[in-house]
């Protein structure tokens, strides 16, 4: 129990204070830490593998719908990324600007991509010309900088990673298809192998991709009652075609602009992720992305331990056999107590323990991360058991975050109801909308929340159905929450 | 044979000119272009899933070996990069500097990392403090600038990805075994898998990389008989360690600088695939990096059509259960001769021609885009033969690649025959050196050939060997050659 409480010093208690719960926990965790450079981050080699973890699932499914890869420039010339107006207005203020090559003024500046639509248009004009190139479906994995003022590692930082899917159609209505395919892509693989449950929705024309027409998002709550936007797929119409001209001969032998469409997810899903399932003692990481799915902790006596290690190699060897991410910690410079807790605070979702009487008995004690629950496995059984445990806890985990967003979704009619309940519980709240800016900057002012979108589902109005704020006719059933 | 000079007017002949070759087949193939931005490229998805299939043969390598990805910021703070005086001279001139965010100027100027062992060992000083945190083994794949003068798709461009690994250890002997450990690795990779063979050996002092105590390369030679280093690993010393102040406390309570190490490969292997393996159809890819390994193409007329679509999808599916990398091109738009033509091009090892006589036989024709052989495969023999053929085409290939460099590479004890030999054949020259600046500085004036490498097998000066210019008694015996 010391140990316990040494690591959990480290920790602030989330109900203390949340944010530097997060901090702490992704410190100490060694998931990222603060780089020499304002804004940006280190992400360390746990975190990253977690990342790369996401990255896999993500371009899995991406090119079982027809994506390939690609890779476009860093810079931006200055002249490229003023041609559509709004994208523009949406990104100047937070570019870097490179202005000197060695000793040598460019004579035109560069930005840094802060997204890529613009030279990615650029290209797409050289390379399409008639129908039969359509449609174009590229995703690139890049790095992106927008210069934050307020920081906070992996959700918002002034260089972060991402995917960008950046695609060309012959119609409006074959864009849209697309916007929404990788919509349900991004909520599939959210809730499949994240843990995490989303609400699909369109964005209020003030919250949408300065350059689009409309833009759907995924938006989650974590465990502070916050939401998060985990990520958004924009239907671009023609406003970027138009502004780079890109246009294709269609077999009607006229000419015509591609209708468009970009999406997007970044390591901001790592931050969600944390927020999401952590708790007191630090990260729960779901098992299909853990880097290390269970670790083996070998408990001895000088007398048992030749034995002891023996059996958790054996152990070792026939799980990454059956294909599990396992790890032995054979460490002798700590005792099994430091290593439960330092495992448990990193999130690792199962812990086997293997000691000379469970030798004896011919089992290992199972410890799962999520509730504690300890069950003895069959030594014989143990590779074929593991892999249906980590998919129990997989569902359990999103059981629990599901449960956890139902109870914490409310409903209103009124602004000072959802003023009061942003301001204690949080969570998302449904309220009626007429749909003008008013309402929204109102309530924005008096309670911090914001429409996270209008849901596909559950966004239509109900009969009568008034705005929380005009009492005028509501267009859309919105929801609103307080968001990071 | 329409068909044929239609894609081949496209690409000039080796013979005639070879740069013009290279950019033709680059351009023609889909594999990359010139993008918006002076001196990057975009890398279209063709050559960016070449470039993904290395990655992933290097990066298995890495982990194996006991090496995490993590990722670092882009930007270097100016004092920084001043840090260590080498380094800084050698890559300074080529340094982007990014002087404003959105309107307003920064305090510090930010350079765009030209390599990261800067904002690296700030970060290794934090994480560092005792021989227990050693060795540090981390790798990151990144985007790379370098503001270069002349570029080359793929071999020099302002931008390029690539990995750099940069590694902390307790002890001299340790890191040089890093050192060598990750050539090895290189060397291993670019020959069994690029299937392109390579010279291991030392740079001389004036190659060797900004900040390093040796560096260290792999040095291949092109069908153009010009020599290109692969990649590189360095022995950094403590250079860096002394410069960034990383130190820990030692088993023995004393506290040491770290010695590090650091090494690199990039899409600069791409275009050395494509310069050593290519003919003057176009591309030959080694099968094991090839995006499409094999490709089906259905020949048939109308009454046939059916029936052949039918069994081409049927193998198809077949030869995906396989594991191969396989392409059905059932378009309909254009004819198999123009098909055989345009993968002829794109460099993918094994045609599978399927008609309605085939189909009657009970056999498919089989196309090696190596040497065009033509073999009759039993069809229900296809999916075993595969990937024997595939394995067979990878082991010819560098059979062709060794056997050329074997014949390209000559030895001299005089300055006018290697002008000589770098004049008309090119390709690797031995010769004796005496360890001296001035004589390479005089063979690079005379020839434009420099010192690949001092090669780790047979550097050793043989005996009474003489420097080719000095007529001094050889120091080693080093590999000359131009190169890109």
């Amino acid at each position: 129990m010391e140990k316990k409480k040494e690591f959990e010093q480290g920790i602030t208690s989330q109900k203390e204070d949340f944010s530097q719960w997060y901090i702490d926990t992704v410190l100490k965790t060694a998931m990222a830490d603060y780089s020499c450079v304002r804004g940006c981050m280190n992400i360390r080699p746990y975190g990253y593998a977690v990342w790369e973890n996401i990255q896999a699932e993500f371009d899995r499914r991406f090119k079982e719908t027809g994506h390939e890869n690609a890779y476009f420039p860093l810079f931006v010339p200055e002249s490229l990324l003023m041609k559509e107006a709004e994208h523009v207005e949406g990104f100047a203020p937070e570019v870097p600007w490179v202005t000197h090559v060695g000793g040598e003024a460019l004579t035109e500046r560069l930005a840094i991509r802060p997204t890529s639509e613009t030279v990615i248009c650029a290209a797409y004009k050289e390379w399409i010309q008639s129908y039969r190139d359509l449609p174009v479906l590229i995703n690139q994995w890049a790095n992106i900088v927008r210069w934050e003022k307020r920081t906070r590692l992996f959700l918002r930082t002034s260089e972060f990673l991402w995917q960008e899917g950046h695609t060309c159609h012959r119609t409006a209505e074959e864009a849209m298809e697309e916007t929404m395919r990788m919509l349900e892509v991004y909520r599939e693989c959210c809730e499949t192998e994240l843990a995490m449950p989303v609400v699909k929705g369109r964005k209020s024309e003030s919250e949408k991709f300065a350059g689009a027409v409309e833009t759907y998002s995924i938006e989650g709550l974590l465990a502070d009652g916050n939401a998060i936007q985990n990520g958004t797929s924009h239907f671009l119409g023609q406003n970027f075609s138009k502004a780079f001209d890109i246009k294709f001969l269609d077999e009607d032998n006229t000419e015509k602009h591609v209708w468009q469409t970009s999406w997007g997810v970044s390591t901001r899903l790592v931050g969600a992720l944390i927020m999401r399932h952590g708790d007191d003692s630090g990260l729960i990481l779901p098992p299909r992305i853990a880097p290390i799915q269970a670790v083996i902790v070998p408990v001895y006596k000088e007398a048992s331990k030749t034995a002891v290690l023996e059996e958790a190699h054996k152990i070792h060897a026939e799980l990454r056999g059956a294909g599990i991410r396992v790890k032995c910690d054979d460490r002798e410079t700590v005792r099994p107590g430091f290593k439960y807790n330092e495992w448990e605070m990193k999130g690792v979702p199962l812990r086997i323990e293997i000691g000379p009487r469970d030798i004896e008995k011919g089992h290992a004690v199972i410890a799962r991360r999520l509730d504690r629950e300890k069950t003895f496995v069959q030594r014989a059984e143990l590779a074929k058991a593991l892999p249906a445990m980590l998919e129990r806890f997989q569902a359990d985990l999103f059981e629990r975050a599901r449960a956890d967003m139902e109870e914490n979704t409310r409903e209103t009619s009124t602004l000072d109801e959802l003023a009061e309940i942003i301001s204690t519980q949080r969570g998302f709240v449904w309220a009626g909308w007429d749909g003008s800016p008013e309402t929204e900057a109102e309530v924005k002012e008096k309670t911090k929340a914001t429409i996270r979108n209008i849901p596909l589902e559950g966004g239509e109005p109900t009969q009568g159905l008034k705005d929380l704020v005009s009492g005028k006719p509501a267009k859309h059933r919105a929801l609103f929450a307080r968001a990071y």
